[in-house]
């Protein structure tokens, strides 16, 4: 982990100094002086392959904050737990610190990606029932598949907590299902994080964007996610942005 | 699948026409004028890398089958339902024809092979709990993981089936982690494979061989498996004669 100390620049005032403790592939996580809050600034950047393609895209933090704030305000306003506290500003939010757990849960309604390839799939069909994946997250082990078996045996989780984990994936698949739909988009696939806050509560963390899942546009199937980047098919920044304007207007047509 | 006729000579003489139904990595499988009966013929052949890498090994065929019909034997006389009719010749066995579930079943008392690269673990760890893990069996898709959520929404198996397949491997692990350990061996790791009978029963099917398992001397932790051909260590058909050599001797005790 990387520890550093920079002077922030608040409008322009130097107004204390503050810790870098991540700086991950999208994200950079701030001490404040709050030891149970984090500042996280979303980043101009993308990477594909697991961090070995790494781009910069003006406005692409702006877009993914925008959308991660509606996003976890929608699933808080619906009974889900989680990190979130508040956007800060345009590429800046506030979060509940943790202790994270180190996989990504993937929840899969469509196949896609990996998952075709892996199993020799074509992509698009709709599963019979959703697919749920765990991959232990490592970028030097390239984020290995895991499977319950393993994860229990490795100390990674308990079973209880892992099935605790499972049922948020459920529930956040159907409310996101049903969102991004009103939205005109097919939430294909999903990655979660978990984390524990100080007090060994499970709450959802990190961040939901086109950055970690697929949607594809319910009438043209276009790709409204980062296979645009991965796959070279549109702009990103342009991609998110529209993502953002359809969430806002349903989600203002909800209120 | 392969299918054509051939004369089949025993003892020199021609006595009817038998169909060839499958050739494997080690074994061909072949239509007795039974039709729920195979004629399972081993193989002097080792295969690396899924079948990248394939040698000859005079006698290493005759080893097998004769090790998979001691441990077969075993496994029944303890009360697990097998394919397993009765060894026919040094290289044949006669086994009731099953509809293949397409799962390789690993069973890992200790960290060894793909499971130590995967999350980069040291090798020789012995494990809190036994790790189980499926395989996709598909030689062109190189036999992908896959976990219980996928094997059900991809109509590969029920939850039920897993769970009654886990089951009779939790007991072989038991059974043959004592059989072994008797023998001088620590029983590191095992592939299973099941198979439908025609009444629909889920029977152990398949081979027990040091093929499909690790085998570790418990004195002076020796690989006694095909790890030694993977990692060109000692004579293959030599080490599976001391792996027989040793489980006769325990069995004999046993009788
Ligand atoms: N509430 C939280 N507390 C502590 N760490 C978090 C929290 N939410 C997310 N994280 C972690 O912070 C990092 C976010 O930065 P990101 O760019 O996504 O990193 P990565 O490249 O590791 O995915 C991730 O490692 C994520 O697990
Ligand atoms: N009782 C059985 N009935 C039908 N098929 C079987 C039975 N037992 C094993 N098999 C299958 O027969 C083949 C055995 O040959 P093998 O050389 O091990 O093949 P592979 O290279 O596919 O593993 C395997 O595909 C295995 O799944
Ligand atoms: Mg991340
Ligand atoms: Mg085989």
């Amino acid at each position: 982990m990387k520890l550093f100390v920079v002077r922030v620049l608040h409008k322009g005032v130097i107004t204390k100094m503050e810790k870098l403790l991540y700086t991950g592939k999208a994200k950079q996580m701030w001490q404040t002086d709050d030891p149970e809050v984090l500042r996280v600034v979303y980043m101009d950047q993308a990477t594909a392959l697991n961090g070995k393609e790494k781009d910069h895209f003006a406005g692409k933090g702006k877009a993914a904050n925008a959308i991660s704030t509606l996003v976890f305000q929608y699933l808080i306003q619906h009974g889900i737990e989680t990190h979130f506290i508040k956007k800060l500003s345009d590429n800046e939010e506030l979060v509940k610190k943790c202790t994270m757990v180190p996989l990504e849960f993937v929840t899969r309604n469509v196949i896609a990606g990996h998952f075709a390839s892996r199993y020799g799939l074509k992509e698009g069909k709709v599963l019979a029932t959703p697919v749920q994946e765990t991959f232990f997250k490592s970028d030097q082990l390239d984020d290995p598949f895991i499977n319950e078996s393993a994860t229990v045996a490795l100390g990674i989780a308990t079973h209880d907590e892992l099935a605790q984990m499972w049922t948020v994936c459920q529930e956040v698949d159907t409310l996101l299902t049903h969102l991004f739909a009103k939205a005109g988009m097919q939430l294909v696939d999903f990655k979660l994080e978990f984390g524990h806050l100080s007090d060994g509560r499970i709450v959802l963390a990190d961040e939901f964007s086109p950055d970690n899942c697929r949607l594809w546009d319910l009438k043209t199937n276009a790709h409204m996610d980062k296979d645009v980047y991965r796959r070279n098919l549109a702009d990103l920044t342009t991609t998110y942005d529209k993502v953002l304007a359809r969430l806002e207007e349903v989600i203002a047509e909800e209120q």
